[in-house]
């Protein structure tokens, strides 16, 4: 981009998106971004950064001029900014936080106290809150004040003079109704909040179920504090779906497309190598049946048959529970109902698969006694690994430790283990109708 | 719940956010459900059941006095409506459409055509259209007298005289506008619309990274058909991470709180019978190696750690490649990139715990060469298994297979049967050093 075409650059640049101006920006090599960086303002600046994933943001925050980025910073909305500054070293953020104008810096301070993952930490302070002494067409005239500062303007919260939460209006009443009634007369006084200390997952829950657009975050005195809105929300929903995901799979991350192979590696390399000590345990326990291997050799080759049925039977439970759990589907007794349930339905597929591959052994191998043995040992598999898919997690639970952390290649190690164990056990009962 | 009780009653039940009413309903049994039918009006219970879940609703729409139902369904949003038809028999849709009020029925008919999981089929026609020609003061007269049957007034969508859609502009705005400013001088022409041809996933994917609370849905001469709420794109968004991550755990469907046993046995048998006939295949592949293994017993010992790590890792790779497809992250030439990372990363683990392995048994068992081969074909198998992981969902892709069909057990096993290929191969040329 030459200078002389700057100015015809920027107003084209400007019309876009910012989601698309991020895009854009992102994928410019550095000399250009210095460019954009000089002829945008940092509100400019502010609306790409928000549209920048935070994973890939600490770079481009770190090589702008401090002085921009922190006045960037500044005019983005509180909860956007706090976000970006978790991101950075602690240092860097007290440094940005002197430059930032006051009140950002005041409203970016109170924020970044909350817990991650909380309701604290994806509120919003930029919200329209009204009195309900009020008449409607003053507030409207308010409202047409204050609805370029605001995050949305579709939900109104009422408070009374101590600030506490009393009602809420949706712009859509507030627009049918009469100029001259108060705002006490047509708010609704059934408010549903969230406490700021609230799960970001169970806030998501919420708003989906009640198909809500914002969600106003209180303290314990009912002191209206800030809100959650659904953009925010659709982000956690899909975050929280990512997690979930790449757990059952044994990622620790998503890979990103910009990812080297060391970092891909890098990703998955812990889970591989826990996987490799624990087949190291399931190798030494079919080490200690070696003799048993070497009187009936054929045994070996129905191994990987019985640990993988275990092992897929367990992620499919574990699948079912973790869902479950998440979505609050079972309650208290629920669980016990789930554990029963996921018996029983080992019970079924075990007999279902148990007799399927005793009959497929004995057509193709003309051996009645090995075909049962395979099968025997998968029923009992099937019902172990089950039950052991469901109860991992529920177990979890308990403890208060995230039941998607109980991922895919744990439970299917484990039930190889589980697995192996019966399989052999049995072939050492059945041992004189095998010889 | 006694007569004389009925009116306290239902003033409460009402009073009830509908989310919750539905909850309540639902825990009630038959004859109070009947209860609740005879005190409700049609557009009461449309609230309740625009609450229900698809999957649990049948039951009692079909219990419901069939004029009553339809005159409920009447009622409804037609984007839901629509969904509940969806979920009925044919005939019984034939009849309730013939007893809804006509122009509820024609707006059903019109949705009922597009095919399922696109824009068109989760679209509503109850959206407020303005024309470009009017002033604020009129538009803001109008949407007083709309706003009660549209299903968001937050943004408005600009038409001109042949109903094409020219602009947008949001509720914020036009509150802000000057009274008698005209529509076409303050909306906005960009205007970001969908097909209604377009995948639901995609819409979503796209209202989330532009952080719309609606967006419109058209034809492709632009006329203006529908538009797409936030609250269905959050019901669309858990549906397809629901889906996503019941596929690589190799689950049919997630099960229900109320589903017994047997119908969870059934939503996973497929997959298990699928497996049980790939590990009788997996088994007869070593069978041909029965002469290998009757000569060197000790090899079946790692059968286990060799098949699992082959099956996480492509697990592993699998997750990465569908996520990366789903999120539109790699175009087409970062899909090669995709395939050429996941080989370098293939090769990075392999070497790493290959490594590792190797010592491990030699410090264990004091024998080098079986070490190596179980290093190598660890290596070998982590290049491979990463590679078929991720290839598996990309060439699905390429031919509109949805990639997520692809699932854990089926990827699992597909690597199950080739590190077996690999550790028999190598141990066959081998075996001169193992004896």
């Amino acid at each position: 981009i030459r200078e002389d075409e700057f100015d015809a650059f920027r107003d084209e640049f400007l019309e876009l998106h910012p989601y698309d101006q991020a895009a854009f920006f992102m994928e410019q090599p550095e000399e250009v971004r210095f460019r954009i960086y000089t002829f945008l303002s940092p509100e400019e600046m502010a609306d790409i950064m928000e549209n920048i994933d935070l994973e890939d943001i600490e770079p481009f925050v770190t090589e702008m001029d401090p002085r921009f980025a922190a006045m960037s910073v500044s005019e983005m909305s509180t909860d956007d900014a706090v976000d970006i500054l978790n991101e950075l070293d602690k240092d860097v953020v007290v440094s940005f936080l002197t430059m930032m104008d006051d009140e950002a810096a005041d409203e970016v301070k109170e924020l970044l106290h909350y817990e991650e993952k909380t309701a604290g930490s994806i509120m919003t302070t930029e919200y329209v809150a009204i009195y309900k002494t009020e008449t409607v067409i003053n507030t409207l005239r308010q409202l047409r004040k204050d609805a370029p500062d605001a995050e949305t303007i579709y939900y109104l919260y009422v408070i009374d003079v101590d600030k506490r939460l009393v009602g809420v209006l949706s712009l859509r009443d507030l627009i049918i109704a009469d100029d001259n009634v108060l705002i006490s007369d047509v708010m609704s006084e059934k408010i549903v909040s969230v406490s700021v200390a609230e799960d970001q997952e169970d806030v998501a829950q919420m708003m989906r179920d009640y198909d809500f657009l914002a969600v106003p975050v209180v303290d314990f005195q009912h002191h209206l504090l800030g809100i959650i809105t659904v953009d925010d929300i659709m982000d956690v929903m899909d975050e929280e779906a990512s997690e979930d995901y790449s757990k059952l799979a044994g990622v620790s991350e998503m890979d990103r497309p910009n990812d080297s192979a060391f970092i891909s590696a890098r990703k998955r390399l812990p889970w591989l190598v826990i996987l490799l000590f624990l087949g190291m345990l399931t190798a030494s326990l079919i080490g200690r049946f070696e003799e048993t291997l070497n009187q009936v050799a054929v045994l070996a080759i129905f191994i990987p048959l019985i640990a993988g049925m275990g092992g897929n039977t367990g992620t499919q439970a574990l699948a079912v529970a973790v869902r479950g759990i998440a979505t609050g589907d079972y309650g208290k007794q629920g669980k016990a109902k789930l554990v029963f349930r996921e018996a029983a339905t080992g019970l079924i597929n075990g007999l279902v698969c148990g007799v399927l591959i005793t009959i497929v052994i004995y057509l193709w191998k003309g051996e009645f006694f090995l075909g049962l043995l395979v099968g025997l040992s998968i029923l009992a598999t099937l019902i172990v690994a089950t039950l052991a898919g469901a109860l991992v997690p529920i177990i979890m639970d308990k403890f208060n430790i995230d039941p998607a952390v109980a991922s895919g290649p744990f439970i299917t190690t484990i039930n190889d283990i589980i697995s192996i164990l019966i399989y052999f056990g049995m072939a050492n009962a059945f041992m004189n109708f095998l010889l």
